[in-house]
């Protein structure tokens, strides 16, 4: 009797149970590529799907190039925070592996169209390393300033052959594979630096569109919330502004912008208007724990390099995302290079080298939402802040939640725990707790995830050369920034402390150290702000941050305005270094080097500014000082 | 022993079985409703939501009026067959219900913006009556024509109140809430008829736009199928070459529309270009059976009223499919009254009166697929034929298909079934076959669903008045039509044959009865068919169609053309009597009255033609008469 059930237990292991313990399961892409096949797409779909019936499997892809179109890749409808939602086109749907490793040292993956490379979703234990990804023809569009007349007010856009184009109706288009964009989110870029030009702020974004009137509009009836920035939405009422007319293929003369004319030799960068600009990330990791990714290249993604959401434990290492130089772009991403929202665990960022993105470097935070309606004594429908965040999992049964009334303070009023959580639509959930709460809130009141903020660590990289900021950090845990080095168009840092009520972004910085990092040349599109803002946000919009220690920096800046901080309880800002970079003419020479303003506790030690900086420090309101 | 078993028996049944069988459980809609909440659609979810948890629940929503906006509503991504897929806002998701009676005798319900009222999805046992649908601005654009000058090729439209608009970069833009569309997809309806206009092919649609060159398009690379009709590529060469100025408030000039000037008195109708014309139909029955829709009436939908997909089973009785006359818009549904493809069972459509819809009354069919890729003995690659099937569900493990060589013939050269069904993409499928077939075939070869051909009863019912035809009938299955009344712009009946390489709807009548029914005016339009149309496609491309009967019809139309066969087995067209209507002026009055073509065996007997249409019958290879 008792043999017996061994017996039967055996069957069961060899059925069931062994194939999913198997350890390195190896899989080769070389043996399922077909030959002469152009698309690796389904070759490696299906591997993966091979793959994924082990636990801890391991790919290899050798040496190579790999071409990937969107006609035969993986496809789900993915609500992708700071993104545009969309059907994805994915080629490497990693969903619910258990343990997989992909070593792809020298392998080039080049991208047609509209595809996100990799999807890292329900899934656990995940390695990968040593791939470039890049795309065939870009997604957002670049031409060279060739001309521009001060007489006519037109300046001329020299194209090249990687930029396929049309104008329709008077407007220049990109065409892509599948897609296309207009003039919008336009910026120049300076090739002899190949960063973001100075002084773009004067040029860029064109002032392309006019605002229009949309007749019978008091017949539209609109009971509840809606969020009038979203595309369907905010372009009603605008109509273009500008003309395009070509003046021989690959030149095209634009009119009618209201801003400076672009200076010659400038290379002007677009992505088009919201909604179409952030499609094609380059990898997604959704509700996934203990994912490595090292030895990595990005040299180009329509959307963000990688985006952690909903997700613990995520390591970068050694990881380049920056242009391609072979391609001759300006643009590695259109959005963050790197961006963590909802998550928690460590996420650890070294020996990195982010570039020319189209947006910030890195930001990571949480995101609130907004009580909408009242719906039973624990029952409450909330809805998203921005649309960019519209299906995200703002939360699951048992993560505490805390509760801020915003018209009063930005601090967590009260607490409590999820029972149930529902997404009724990407817009609006439903959420039910284990106490009846809502008697103590109303309409209008944020709700904050406090559960899903991870400790940060970055260290050893560089953060250059980008539209927008350097870091954005907003997490309560344990963060350090240490050894690195910043130069960005807009502030180098941003530790906010605000409920910012058009990204909805949340958290508090209560644990930062910041220390041997060189800071050069930032804010140089033109931009009034210090390298390094911290709160900003006073009175009831701006929660107190904790302990925020800057030490042993080195600051080599054009502009005199380093740190700006406002509302902290413990400042320290010691051993700096504040050159005058020279760089560029300075466009705020007023400015206060150190500007601290509502600083419960502050120690402020061996500061060296340079004696071009003649504003040196501005401090109101400080309770201790040592 | 015995005792124990059965008390724990009992104490499942209690916590499990129970209340999946307790039947005729019964939720009153107004049990959910909040006093002064103008929107109901979160108190139906709510009420849904608790009907679900029982088998056979009823839902009693009482008298009056009830408005649903998409906020509150219930989302998922839908791939609806012949429609625009997107994420739907649903006010009813009735999905994996086992049981469910909607009672609604005397509700009107109000749909506001982009919504789907109905999805019945994975469920069965479903009866829903006595309600009626209408929108509170319609999706689609309406303006009389006030005048038109023919020296200056202009013509002025007169948009009412329930018409917002804009003008954008000179062109007219009809603004809803959350959507928008031009004036593409333009017909002319006749105000004294509520008909599409005598002659509207001569006007419209317009032409307005003009093909232009994209620079650089060399670099594009495209190794895989695209379907370069996708709105996405359709675009990408196209500007608008019609302009559009505001007179004044409500009154906009049209100028650089190549057609002929629409006349005066009429009243243009569009629904704007591919991609979004088709995204708020009525009722989408998908994977359900047993479904029971009775005495309903859909004054509005932006797509189709009922569509069935995958579904077997479905009855419409007194159903009311057309425009309400309190708003004073042409339109009811901006495509077919009601569609089934791929079902299977019977549908049945009794005493319904289906007017005003921007396409045609019914089109039941199946959908064919085609061979891309062979992935080995038993597996294929395959993609969908048209862009608006993408998604849907070809086949599933268990069901029979044929293969089809269209370069040889359109009959099945062999049959197999399917072993598994996986779909990769909503273009691309992967099916694995329970015998190794791919060696009998090629890339080309197209497949049939043999399984999903529904039977047919279409009695008692009225079809007019529409853009488009009455009915589509491609089931081999029995096809019953009597009783009917029919008066449509285009044919009245289209019983296909062929491999249609535009739309790949699959099918071919075998058995057929057409009896009883009066045929009105139709190929208004100005289009040189006849009434009914039956084969069409001859040699490779066509199909031969079984039995098909016609008997004791009348047809009262002011052009000759009635019946045009070709590629029939059996056809008999018996005691038939043809009026002239003389109501327009015959645009083709030369046409035969009765065309036949390569007929294996007809019987014609007892056809009493007016003798006013002087070219009476045409025969040609008619194998056998009596």
């Amino acid at each position: 009797m008792i043999r017996k059930k061994i017996r039967l237990l055996s069957l069961v292991l060899l059925f069931s149970i062994i194939p999913q313990t198997l350890s390195s399961q190896v899989f080769k892409l070389s043996d399922y590529l077909k030959e002469g096949e152009k698309d690796a797409t389904l070759s490696v779909i299906t591997m993966l799907q091979d793959a994924s019936k082990y636990k801890n499997s391991k790919v290899i892809i050798g040496k190579g190039t790999y071409h990937f179109y969107p006609e035969k890749a993986y496809e789900q409808y993915c609500f992708i925070t700071n993104h545009d939602n969309s059907l994805r086109r994915i080629a490497f749907p990693i969903n619910d592996f258990d343990g997989l490793t992909i070593e792809a040292k020298g392998a080039k993956f080049i991208f047609h169209g509209v595809m996100m490379p990799f999807n890292i979703e329900n899934s656990k234990n995940i390695d990968i390393s040593g791939l470039t990804i890049d795309w065939y023809l870009p997604l957002h569009g670049e031409g060279l300033i060739e001309a521009n007349d001060t007489i006519n007010n037109t300046f001329d856009l020299r194209l090249a052959d990687n930029m396929p184009y049309t104008i329709r109706n008077e407007q220049l288009i990109f065409i892509k594979e599948g897609f296309e964009h207009d003039l919008n989110h336009a910026i120049l870029f300076d090739p002899k630096r190949k960063a973001v030009a100075y002084n773009t702020a004067k040029y860029t974004p064109l002032n392309m569109v006019n605002h229009i009137e949309i007749r019978n509009k008091d017949q539209f009836d609109f009971p509840n919330y809606i969020d009038f920035r979203i595309p369907e939405y905010e372009g009603q009422n605008r109509e273009y502004s500008i003309k395009a007319v070509e003046i021989e293929p690959g030149l095209v003369r634009i009119s009618g912008n209201e801003k400076a004319l672009p200076p010659v030799g400038q290379v002007l960068v677009c992505k088009g208007q919201f909604g179409k600009d952030r499609i094609a990330n380059a990898f997604y990791i959704n509700k996934s724990s203990n994912v490595n990714l090292h030895n990595l290249t990005i040299h180009y993604a329509g959307g963000m390099g990688i985006l952690g959401e909903r997700s613990q434990d995520i390591v970068l290492d050694s990881i380049k995302i920056l242009a391609n130089p072979e391609n001759k772009l300006m643009v590695s991403t259109s959005a963050d290079a790197a961006h963590f929202s909802s998550c928690k665990g460590k996420i650890v960022v070294n020996n990195c080298n982010f570039r020319h993105q189209l947006d910030d470097a890195i930001n990571v935070h949480g995101a609130y939402v907004i009580v909408e309606d009242v719906l039973g004594p624990d029952k409450l429908g909330v809805r998203i802040g921005h649309f960019q965040q519209a299906g995200f999992q703002f939360a699951e049964q048992g993560d505490n939640l805390g509760f801020i009334n915003p018209k009063e303070s930005a601090e967590v009023e009260f607490k409590t725990s999820v029972k149930s959580f529902y997404k009724l639509n990407k817009d609006y959930y439903i959420i039910t707790f284990n106490e009846e709460i809502t008697n103590k809130l109303s309409k209008g009141y944020v709700v904050e995830n406090l559960d899903w903020y991870p400790e940060v660590t970055i260290t050893n990289s560089q953060f250059a050369d980008n539209r927008a900021r350097g870091l954005l950090l907003k997490s309560p845990k344990k963060t350090i920034v240490r050894n690195n080095y910043f130069s960005n168009m807009m502030q180098a840092l941003i530790i906010s402390n605000g409920i910012n009520t058009w990204w909805y972004e949340s958290g508090g910085a209560q644990d930062m150290i910041i220390e041997g990092n060189v800071f050069g040349d930032c804010n140089y599109d033109g931009g009034k702000r210090p390298v390094i803002s911290i709160g900003g946000e006073l009175g009831i919009g701006g929660r107190k941050l904790g302990k925020i220690v800057i030490n042993n920096n080195t600051f080599n800046n054009f502009n005199p305005s380093i740190i700006k901080a406002t509302g902290v309880k413990h400042l320290e800002f010691t051993n700096i270094i504040i050159n005058n970079s020279k760089t560029f003419a300075a466009t705020e020479p007023d400015d206060y080097v150190i500007d601290l303003e509502q600083i419960e506790t502050l120690k402020i030690k061996n500061i060296k500014i340079s004696k071009d900086f003649k504003n040196k420090v501005k401090a109101e309101e400080i309770k201790n000082e040592y």
